[in-house]
């Protein structure tokens, strides 16, 4: 079958709940907070914001927080993230970090970039990583 | 006024959701499930689970997903943590990073560190990551 | 002005380069080794290969490697990178956390995906990494 | 036998080194340089830097630059790490995360936390790291 784009009032509630999400971000050191929102294969929703680390690299982006969070509560099938920040001239994107996250669970997500004003542009997972590493490359050797 | 350790009801049920938050474990490359439950300064527990990738460094901690969960949540203040894994032979401790994001939130909580029988002991962070750089650290340069 | 391409002799050693550093791959988990060759606006090669840790995300890989030690010796500006593993049915390609590395210093790189046979395909950074997030942008909140 | 502590001009050459490697940092997000010097079990001095990236979590440590790097030439048995930043008041010591990547290779190290002034204390691995996650501890699930 084909796979389904989130119906339209999920995606609403979708996009509105990964703006919330920013507000829970801690991010003393970036002071750039970032807002997910993970829609599970049964339609539950996630949110997840980033959490920063005074030895910067231990901190982690808000779209893993959610994936991470999800996994943690027994979901492993995904259908689409949201994403927010504040920043109002681009729509925010996952970092390469994050676009490998949520390959381990599959190239054919929908990945809603969003700005403050609410307008959003969405890409498949596999847009914005090509020609990715994946888990069933590890036993090609 | 002094620290409390948690009252006892409270800590059963603590080293209780570690061991249930195993089940959840994402680790198709080590195999090695670790469950870990975090106490609130408010009394609330969140729970998490290793959760690996492909790319073994994007994998997450046990330890690290309950305290990214409990941020998103809107919870900064901590006052224990609970690890259990599969190991029968010895006490599963927190790895590095995990001493570092815990330190984020304080040097002053309590670790137990469990095995499968229930057993455990437990250490403060402080003893676990003796000599920790911190968030104040950031501003002495 | 164009940028080049590494001229024939130049490639051809960096390929190399890319294949011996598959030899000190510290990988006892993944047993999946993996190499790298990081070319400099100057001309100098920097080799790299994956670290692994018991704590699986706290181990690395071969082109981030490659980039942290030119860098510690100087070096910021990057043109080409050679990957290598042992997979003889596909072409190795980068991690998103790697893509993002590279990304921190210019989009316009070339990135060669090897075979151990020798054989390569080649795509820009831009090309792997579309729609990227990057230093510009933590300045735009 | 017996450990022995660097004899003393190498260990001068060690501080000395670490004291340098601040110079190649790029850590434009955190302003805060930090060098590492590693001695391997042969005698060679490796050195390293913070590498910072727009994605503050895909940063990493000086400490763990100057063991990749190492590594990756074909070293993997180490003896002492020293490390220095610009905090003039106090002496810096590793993240959690370098505490883990260097545990990797032993527990037996020495690791030198130094000021600018060039005055320093020596503390094992094991001091800042007890109770550690190791190699070893993977088989036994
Ligand atoms: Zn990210
Ligand atoms: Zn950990
Ligand atoms: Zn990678
Ligand atoms: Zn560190």
């Amino acid at each position: 079958g084909r796979r389904r784009r989130p119906r339209c009032e999920r995606l609403q509630l979708l996009l509105r709940r990964c703006q919330e999400a920013k507000a829970c971000a801690y991010c003393p050191y970036s002071r750039f907070p970032v807002g997910a929102a993970l829609l599970t294969a049964g339609g539950e929703i996630f949110s997840g914001c980033n959490v920063e680390n005074a030895c910067y690299s231990l901190g982690v982006c808000a779209e893993r927080t959610a994936i991470q969070k999800a996994i943690s509560e027994g979901h492993t099938r995904f259908r689409a993230m949201a994403i927010a920040s504040d920043m109002g001239t681009d729509f925010i994107v996952p970092c390469g970090a994050c676009r490998q996250v949520m390959r381990e669970f599959g190239k054919d997500w929908d990945v809603y970039l969003t700005k403050p004003d609410g307008t959003y542009i969405v890409k498949t997972l596999d847009e914005l990583l090509p020609l990715s590493f994946g888990p069933e490359d590890l036993k090609k050797v």
